[in-house]
């Protein structure tokens, strides 16, 4: 079995604790000033996780090519191992996404893995964009909103399925996200497949235990380059105020259109109970599914700056779930996993430390720039200190990306896994 | 008065007449190859109007300039004489939509001036972007959604008292868009400040007359350019449900994030039976405010395309507004209007020669390209000679800005109307 | 070999050829009243022509999934036979432009092959943004602007490779489009990549025979998310003007930022000498490779505007070449290559009939309304009978998709071509 | 005059000082540990200056509508002291741009005001998209590229007198940025438009005084909304290469298309020697003229990250300008302008701690990873004890808005300046 040698955390942690804990001191004292007990905000910061997809830890690709690194995982066991690195190194994931079928595998032997390595598993991954060996249907015109009743069948069989198996590893929940759509003006009409749509997700929601969730998705574009089924957050809300009181809907920050305000459609679902959770990512011109934070770490901030919001708030409702959704094309991608959590985390710690009181009385008197220098302070705090603490207390690396590249992992797995081949476009 | 020499209608259409017969002639005859009646459409497109927004008649600027023609209307009885020109040409915009309070007067002398004129009044537009003589409050800071209780109610009583000129003059509907939002993150909370607009359109709404309808217009951005509190259809679904029965959403072609599938977000507002009408124009980059069809004409065939197709099957409660929403900056007034009027009806004329039936079969077998060779099928009809004809029978004429030029209208009220200088800003 | 039944086009154009001829004859009439002589039109159209890409006629697909249809071409010699098909139809695309490696053959066969179809080649297209079996240095992160010497000159050396099978088979110049570029903030060194990239661009340049032009593309992103060395036509043009004076910007119309003004683009690189041609397709969101003229057929039509208005005014250094580049999702490659390059036809035709004596008038008069009235005047001419009647004298079908569908070809190379399966990600 | 009682930042400094010095030395520390000496960083920070737009101190607008504060100034004097009191507060910006003909006065009474308050001239700035009163040709359809010679010549006169105050007064350059566009396809040709605007901006250059510079401004849009003469970085850079030596580009970060890495544009006209300088501010949606930072301070940092390594580099040529140009439609311009500053220089300061040579040797390495990494490290480091504490030394507030706020300098104005009243459109 591929693990980290255990010392190696140890080892790295101890020629930077000194540092360490001179600028979580003098961290502190800033904060005090502010009236904020850094204490509090590591215990918030320790008991926040965000989920690992399965796939998230192979490497990525587009549609032109896909350069696979070294000792890339062979099937779901290879993937737990190396999400069980990315948790001993952050203590900041402690669950994993399945996606089906690529995942498929016997659940015994599934809970039986995530046991060994301390993991949990999150939301089911459905996956109706793709055709599978032996499928009869082809997803080509659609999946769940296809013309055809037996390709929409099949296809909500298959999230059965992916209930089933959820059921047997502990999940709770069932992502459901389709590229339906059309490349031509006329190819579909819009009423119809959405209604098609809406029933064949009315299937799904039928079978999902009481105390699961249900959560769709929305994408401007791609893989259908002139309409998608459920192309924004409106057409998303629909879909979950029509299907149930546990249909919500799930937020990928890469999938809207440009210039879009997402922080305000989170602000926006929060209000109307329907927000089920996140993809976080992050991305410059379209689902560019880049590391989250790389591009534009305000407006994850931001998004964050709502959650907390809601939080302190008591919105009723509000508990949506945290997962990344990236896809590594030039690093290692268990680098890039364990950095984007840190960036989730630390987008979380910002947004705690924002002083709300005053915050909420500079938005009555209407004082937009104290409003704005309110956000400001808290966002250029560089909390590294305290989430480096909150590792530090937990058992994890003071520096991931340092010591894991201390540890040889990579190259051990690579000796261990045997290289895959192939030029062809990659599957995200 | 200032009015068109009435004459020159018939001189100017005796000299394409002929042609016009011949051209309609083969059109039918081309038409009926394919199965359609040119007669029955020619019907449609005569029956069919679309309203004038009161001030499109005035040359509309930017924040950085306007730059007036000549023979400016100086209040709204010149506005209608020049609607009135436009109705007399094209017979195709019967209707005039008055925004308050720039066209505040007698509604006795309204009254009697359209009916003189032969025009009728479309919805009422209230205004609470800008601040005018006399009001207490300012709406720097929001106006519906204002965190100050009187502003609000300011807001409210200014939109009430365009429900009171409306039901004296015989509108039947009330349009309200709002600049409300804000410049920097932080600036407001988005929850309490969509709470505190939801609540204010409730008012308005408590004082509809049960024959009214209220049209809530969403926009992206612009005046406020960080959040709009109406930023999007979703929202604006929203708003339209929460508030009532006879609450609907207006869709302004211009007021869309870049890159989205505007004709999408129509199919779904009549699916949801919510959608209200429309302000048309055209844009590139924003809220451009350009002539209908002037930039991309396809698009403007798309939506119409969803109309025709919820008409034919009876959508329930289908029956949407059809406004013009310009800013003419560059031409005169008139001919704009004019000929963006005789855009939406070519849009509405080439939706109508659709084949339904073979694009639905082609949609039901995914057969992508005969579905969108379809719609072009239609769409590169010149359906000119319909127009032509419609209007040739309505008494209009067949060439309106020919025949405008030819009247000398411009150069007539240019005498009559002293110039307005200034180097301001335009507002639109 | 595949080959279409060469009686169909007989067959099915026996029953279109009296409509199309009295429809022919009425638009001659109303275009004789504007001062335009059809069969000068139609010469034009008949004289011109459209490259294929060879990979065009394979199915396309995205980063998530590839659908293959029926009788996919298995390598170059069955690409050729589509496009003979393509060629047969239409007469409309004379030239096919091979990509290496995916084409490589024997020349000398390659060029007995396209002797024996009538086909001539087009621009040879080189590959270094995928890796290849054998190949010693990866793509991964960059090409011809590598941080690698030797990667950098492997790179090289393909595109020397590309000239030399060029050469062989009579091609008259490199298309080099590199996907180089970066997912990070600070991956790369902007200006030293570029360095890098104007060094190896010139090496392939100076191993240009004479009597070939070098073509390279700008792309605003994808495959990199963050950065990409060519990103807009600014750098092109740089990049051409640095590398020498047979070195021209190619212009695929799906490669810009979302709003951005194509056509403007356009007549700044024919101004400045280096236009070299385009990549027609359509998009509506980013690259998508929609089919030409499917999403928005009057910006396709502008576009034309200027390569008319360049060729009116013989434009100095004016000589673009024309190329599809379309990704066939979910239509047969065949009919949608074919419908494509009637759609570049029909933009071409409509520009040759645009009225620019009284357009040039109203541009000197600032007569905003008539000049786009008179852009307008000819885009709304259906000049389908021109397409046709030019196809038909030509040998061509009428009706090339009906055709070709009568001809049975589809259902026949599905039998002689094994299906190629795989979920893969798709290339284009 | 209008003038800072100077007793209030000593008194307000005292309240702060304490905490400043233990913040700067434990943020010394820190950076000590990483190689950096923080007081080289600090005298940096003090040597950097931005320049104020003159129009910047009063409150902006939009066409819609402009709401004004309290005690706006009323000419180039008020305007002046205003922009004293920012220089006062935060001893970053020494420099006034001026406006013509907005701010036309006896130059040598701008000099005397100037020298009084400390402040010296920046570039001049040119207005050709206002007609303004006695002007004899309108700039409707365009200026400096309008069909007519002489509403040209009237342009370019325009400029030349700008040249002839700014000599007067001891700028050094003239900054010209038209509105010069269209609103419909075929309204002006674009290559003689473009080719008029360079024979004007040739005629501009030719007056240029030896030791000045000129710069010419790109825009996507807006007020023109389908095309503009000067679009792209791409034609600014044609411009600046036609013109002459002494011709750059200046950037403004909200002129650009959706999406586009601007940071990239930068680099290029480093490497070209044609960057001229900056308009700094943030944008979300268009030309939003927003408070720099406010919206992605991530992409400011990544903009001065290509000018500090361009100044690390002595890259040829490089010397570029920096002023802010915003519109204050919600905030005291003057709080904006010092807040906006204060952006500027922590960016930069910013910058200025990247370790240079580990991102140069991942860069190399192609360790994605960690060049992001080492961007991030530097960026999130608050550096607002350096900022601080250059401004303590140099006689400035450590908290200018504060301090600002404790001088009642608003209050004081108010009272000695009447109020401006107008529902009419903003200009800025």
């Amino acid at each position: 079995m591929a693990m980290m040698d255990r010392g190696v955390i140890a080892r790295e942690n101890e020629t930077r604790i000194a540092d360490l804990k001179r600028d979580y001191e003098t961290l502190g004292e800033r904060l005090s000033r502010r009236g904020i007990e850094i204490g509090e905000i590591k215990e918030k910061v320790k008991a926040y996780g965000v989920a690992i997809p399965s796939w998230g830890v192979g490497t990525g690709g587009t549609r032109f090519a896909r350069f696979p690194g070294e000792g890339e995982p062979r099937d779901i066991f290879d993937k737990m191992e190396d999400c069980a690195v990315i948790q001993e190194l952050t203590r900041a994931t402690p669950r994993v996404s399945l996606h089906i079928p690529w995942d498929k595998a016997d659940p015994g032997e599934l809970r039986a893995k995530a046991a060994e390595l301390g993991l949990n598993f999150d939301a089911m991954n459905s996956n109706t964009f793709q055709d599978q060996p032996g499928q009869e249907h082809s997803y080509k015109f659609g999946s769940l909103s296809h013309t055809d009743a037996a390709t929409r069948r099949q296809a909500v069989e298959h999230n059965l399925e992916c209930i089933e198996i959820g059921k047997a590893i502990g999940s709770k929940a069932l992502t459901v996200w389709v590229g339906d759509g059309t490349n031509f003006p006329g190819q579909a009409h819009f009423t119809r497949q959405f209604e098609r749509y809406l029933d064949s997700v009315k299937s799904v929601y039928a079978a999902l235990p009481d105390d699961w969730r249900l959560f769709t998705e929305h994408k401007i574009y791609e893989p259908a380059f002139y309409s998608t089924v459920v192309q924004d957050w409106g057409t998303n809300y629909l879909v979950a105020r029509e299907v149930g009181d546990r249909a919500y809907c799930l937020v990928d920050l890469g999938h809207h259109a440009p210039n879009v305000n997402i922080e305000m459609i989170v602000a926006r679902l929060i209000q109307f109970k329907k927000l089920g959770g996140f993809h976080f990512n992050d991305s410059k011109y379209g689902d560019d599914d880049l590391d989250t934070g790389a591009i534009d770490p305000y407006r994850l901030f931001l998004v964050f700056n709502e959650l907390v919001d809601a939080e302190k708030r008591n919105a009723p409702g509000f508990d949506p779930a945290h997962m990344l959704d990236q896809s590594h094309n030039v690093t290692d991608p268990v680098e890039s996993l364990m950095s984007s959590a840190m960036e989730v985390q630390r987008a979380y710690a910002q947004a705690l430390i924002v002083d709300r009181d005053a915050l909420e009385g500079f938005q009555q008197d209407n004082d937009a720039l104290m409003a704005s220098s309110t956000l400001k302070a808290a966002y250029r705090t560089d909390v590294e200190p305290i989430l480096a603490m909150a590792r530090f207390e937990k058992g994890a690396a003071i520096d991931p990306v340092g010591t894991y590249r201390a540890s040889g992992y990579r190259a051990k797995v690579a000796m261990e896994r045997p290289a895959v081949t192939g030029a062809g476009g990659g599957i995200v």
